[in-house]
């Protein structure tokens, strides 16, 4: 079995789909999680000077989303074929569009633009992705891709958290088909034992 | 075979990827440009509204890079292996972020805060992930993966002149490794053949 590390700061948000996805699949992992203080000194060891970093026996890589897909080949939640991968994909992607559009808003460092950006936000960018991503939910029956478990489903209930923090709410409270996606992800066992057992943080 | 279309609007940016790799496998498709009057018509159609869309025997799928990755697994341009595809992934995510990175300040409304960014853009983001692209294009002998030939250097030179247009520069002009990145793809007398018979548009 491979040695695998994952370097992050101690935080849920980008690193927590690489956790939920070893943690699934029962694969061993060191759980390194990098102070601010140290940062500095380890940055130029990363790849693009960027976190979170999967280490593969002792190779560095990183980019989250291109990791997940990587150890969710490893733990059995890629898909059957071509046509489903790309159902994946496409879904995972737009997850991801959506949390960018969420982050370009939270980490706007002007208060007046961020006013100004929020309302668009709110009003009309969230009600769009939840409505759409709620719609793909029923459709698969709980799940986000091909009507079964894949790590769609695990990637979109690890940043789930991140992006509660960053839109200061809970998004699926009223998208209950999204709701169902999550359950079905924390229900796993394997999973629930590593939500239970990871590090208590607000991100 | 597959009927392909690809969706898009009467430019290169974000659809060339598609009709590269789509051109490099000698698969036939219908290359759709819908007109700016047509648009409204048919967003409503379109998989969240969006375009490039790729329609494959009358399904409609979405996202740029999971479409690509579907085709090159089509035409033969994935990687071998799980850790190859991963490399390939990392790479490609890193060539998108930085076009996000581009767009973002390419696309600002406001001429104060366009202004602003554009220095920390020209002066930090350009030159970092140009360098770093340009490390890993030598490092794999003049290919962004696996030291061959794969759809990150296809999705690289695709969306080049994208980037070029937004950056209002030659991006590769003072980097000889991506240029050779560049050569490699567009040297294909598959991909050549599609160039000299796409239509000519700026962007």
């Amino acid at each position: 079995m491979p040695d695998y590390k994952v370097y992050y700061f101690n935080v849920k948000a980008l690193g927590e789909p690489l956790r939920f996805l070893l943690s699934y699949g029962n694969l061993p992992f060191d759980d390194v999680r990098i102070t601010r203080e140290e940062w500095p000194a380890l940055k130029p060891t990363m790849p693009m000077g960027q976190m979170p970093v999967l280490e593969v026996d002792g190779k560095k890589v990183h980019q989250s989303v291109a990791m997940s897909r990587y150890l969710a080949k490893q733990v059995g939640l890629a898909g059957a074929d071509d046509w489903e991968n790309l159902m994946i994909d496409t879904v995972v992607d737009t997850v991801n569009d959506f949390r960018l559009k969420i982050a370009v808003v939270s980490y706007e460092p002007d208060d007046d633009i961020k006013e100004k950006k929020l309302v668009t936000l709110n009003n009309e960018v969230i009600p769009f992705y939840l409505e759409k991503l709620d719609d793909i939910a029923r459709e698969n029956g709980g799940y986000l891709a091909n009507s079964k478990l894949s790590w769609a489903d695990v990637y979109f209930a690890a940043i789930l958290d991140y992006l509660n923090y960053m839109t200061k709410t809970d998004l699926v409270a009223n998208h209950p088909n999204l709701a169902k996606v999550v359950d079905n992800v924390t229900s796993i066992e394997s999973i629930r034992n590593w939500i239970d057992k990871r590090p208590k943080t607000e991100i």
